[in-house]
């Protein structure tokens, strides 16, 4: 981001004065200048893309409003942005916008980040933090990457951190986890919070298309960017899956620790096999408290975090989640089931979600308090993926003879690894049929091919990896057709 | 509630000793007793039913957790109980329990209050914010009786009010409309908040069973009540409905002006009717934006609350809420569309949500700051029931003749209420079929009857029910088989 001196900082606010002296005493407590009896806060808007504009839009348009339910003015101090010059869809003086962020950020109240990225974005939280602004961010990545040195900056000075919008967009769900479920002990956290892949998942299921086509077809709808790698390796899902991991088990969790693998890989046949299961195929985010056996054989609890395609029963209330929504189940001890569903996208969603955090930020700033800092004592190791206890389901062209199903039990067991069910469909000239096939040869002892699906019950993703790469090995498996997790 | 004397107060505390210096400095901010280092809160439990002995249990069996997360240490300091000798599920000292629950919270930094009704809790909450505790209840009813003494008293003392566990228990629903959508404008709330009437109209959906039946098996389960009258009768919806309006709307709505009717008026025939248009009869707590047009022909801006039995798409996100389970559809202007799922009741959910707000109450108080008080800048009026849009589903036998489609529609247009789709289906002989009635008789001329299926646009809901009262009075009308309004 270009920088353009002081001159170019904050020379306008909306329908008011200039604030100069929203500083923060040393008690926390904001000093707001109330000339006129009304206490004032100037927000700083960094970024002005989709969810940026939509921000502007909504902060200017429900001013009056905004203000009798925070109990002080919002004043937009300023909006910096790269270019400002650029036409945009606001209706704003020219004068607020400016191209030097760190002098913009020193003269706030509350912050708004919503440039995305590591850089700048890191550097202007830090210096806004340090000059006692209090910090809403959309930004999932940064978080996921650095949000231990975020909270220990917001501790340091006192001020607020707030970030709903950076995981599912405008449903309320960061400040349930952190504070409505505060009481209570959080088991798992099962989230489909990527919305482009839901799309192009639900258009395969429901349409018989290919990645590729849905994925073109995402693209041509806006819910897919022109480079989908973010979204469709699971990159986006796994910045997520941190953030929540971090807040449900109070414990630190970056996107270095996140299982993450794409959808890039799912075929027409694992949506097949899904739906011969009663399944449906999902990117999900999944966040457990779970017990491994390291190779030592020592039991150790712990957390694990990981984003994967996965089969889910389409009665889960994840298996209707349709089209680009985003929905996400929390499993908690005394709450049990929960669920909360909505748009995880989008600037006017994700607006709603910064703007109440703008709220949250401004109230504790007139009643003088903080919101939550971060909750990390817990402390819970991440369990390895080759240890974390996973189902598979996996689809085998077989030759079609005897002996087959128990060479193939067979290397399950060697791996320790227990079948829950499989079933075996002829792919073409039947075995033993008695019917002559149509060729007009006899059957018995022609080796034609058969379909054999399996599905295990829970063993360490690891043994569960190595049974699928034995049965490859085998002579009898003449392909491996689709290997597949599945949750419930 | 028995009184037993300052003698029986406080006498002791779980794992530290008791805290009598735990009070409200003038700026806000808790001074605690941090002899050892460590800071606490003595937390005064009013109540010890189902939800209470909950509450104490993890409050206990979680202190050291819980302790962590709020940087603080969590103190049961006493549960007033009518009974102190009464045998309970609770592995707590004798001395913790006692009948003078005016003394006891006094000496409290936070009270939880579960005990229900209007007396005394409305009495000791008052009492305990007078004494500067924070105060977490979970009594829909007083909330929604006199809420606003409640919000006056705690901006008075400057303390906290939460109550998130009034509403659809576990599902943390009032901190996002109270918080996360604070910067957003609600237009819509639409729940199933009543778990024991979901489960009565569940049943007669799925098993075709009567209302009296389904009620005697829901009491069979536990789902229902002895006397299952709150419930059915909606009074507990409308409880809630009162409290969800008001954090939704930024205004006053008390129970009184929220339109009730519960479902003993619910027929097999209504459930069928739902079928038959794709849709299931639900208990929905209604809350909307509305424009009214009065008697006097001005449209005025408003809000309507009501409580009723209709009909609503299976497909609606709604319409698949099974069992007890609650679920809440919010949505408004940026956010769009959300929902909320989960579990309504019971005793673990209940704690859950009562420990959430504990655990942010002691977090304010350790910061030093208070969570959001009373907003009712909007100050909307609430429409009267007669006068808010609403759609029927009317299903009438008539006379199977011509001219009397005729007729039964001139009374809608003579009402103003335009008519969506009608469905006709002959109930017994047929009329001009041309075919012989099995009784040997020639059809033509011989009046059998038929149902009539009307589902009307939305009107005022007056208009509508007086089309029914006039459609009732028409002699080839020989019976109202269902009238029930339908929502999408």
């Amino acid at each position: 981001m270009e920088t353009a001196g002081p001159a170019a900082v904050g020379a306008g606010t909306i329908g008011a004065d200039r604030i100069d002296d929203g500083r923060i005493r040393a008690d926390g407590m904001m000093s707001v200048n109330d000339q006129d009896g009304e206490k004032r806060l100037a927000v700083a808007l960094l970024g002005c893309g989709v969810v940026g504009t939509e921000v502007a839009r909504l902060l200017t348009a429900h001013a009056d409003e905004l203000s009798r339910r925070v109990g002080a003015r919002l004043e937009l101090s300023g909006i910096a942005v790269r270019r400002p010059g650029r036409r945009r869809d606001l209706d704003l003086p020219a004068e607020l916008f400016t191209t030097d962020a760190e002098a913009l950020v020193k003269g706030a109240d509350i912050v708004i980040e919503v440039i995305g990225g590591i850089e700048p974005a890191r550097s202007l939280i830090l210096s806004a933090m340090a000059a006692g602004a209090g910090v809403v961010t959309a930004n999932k990545v940064l978080l996921a990457e650095d949000g231990p040195a975020l909270y220990a900056a917001a501790a340091e000075h006192g001020v607020d951190l707030y970030f709903e919008a950076a995981v599912a967009g405008a449903i309320p769900l960061l400040r349930p986890l952190r504070e409505s479920l505060a009481g209570d002990r959080v088991t798992k956290v099962l989230g489909i919070v990527n919305g482009t892949t839901n799309y192009v998942l639900d258009k395969m299921d429901t349409t018989g298309s290919s990645f590729a086509e849905a994925v073109a077809q995402a693209q041509a709808l806006g819910y897919a960017e022109a480079d989908p790698t973010a979204d469709v390796e699971g990159f986006d899902a796994a910045a997520k899956a941190a953030i929540l991991a971090s807040l449900a088990f109070h414990t630190r969790v970056g996107a270095a620790d996140v299982h993450r693998e794409g959808i890039t890989g799912v075929t027409a046949a694992d949506v097949a096999g899904a739906e011969a299961l009663g399944a449906v195929v999902k990117l999900l985010a999944i966040c457990e408290r779970t017990t491994s056996t390291g190779p030592d054989g020592v039991a150790r609890e712990g957390v694990s975090v990981r984003v994967h395609p996965a089969m889910i029963p389409r009665s889960h209330p994840l298996g209707g989640v349709r089209e680009a929504y985003n929905a996400v189940f929390v499993e908690s001890e005394a709450a049990g089931q929960l669920m909360f569903y909505g748009r995880g996208a989008g600037g006017q969603p994700t607006a709603s979600a910064v703007l109440g955090d703008v709220i949250s930020v401004a109230r504790n700033r007139v009643a003088g308090g903080r919101g939550p800092g971060e909750s990390a004592h817990a402390d819970l190791p991440v369990h390895p993926m080759g240890e974390v206890p996973t189902r598979y389901h996996i689809s085998l062209d077989v030759a079609d003879r005897p002996g087959v199903l128990a060479a193939v039990a067979q290397v399950f067991a060697d791996h320790g690894v227990s079948i829950e069910t499989v079933r075996q469909q002829q792919l073409d000239r039947a075995v033993d049929s008695g019917e002559p096939p149509a060729d007009g040869a006899t059957g018995r002892g022609i080796a034609g091919r058969a379909a054999l699906v399996v599905v295990t019950h829970t063993a360490p993703d690891a043994a569960l990896a190595a049974t699928v790469e034995a049965l490859a090995g085998l002579d009898i498996v003449e392909g491996v057709q689709s290997v597949m997790r599945v949750e419930q």
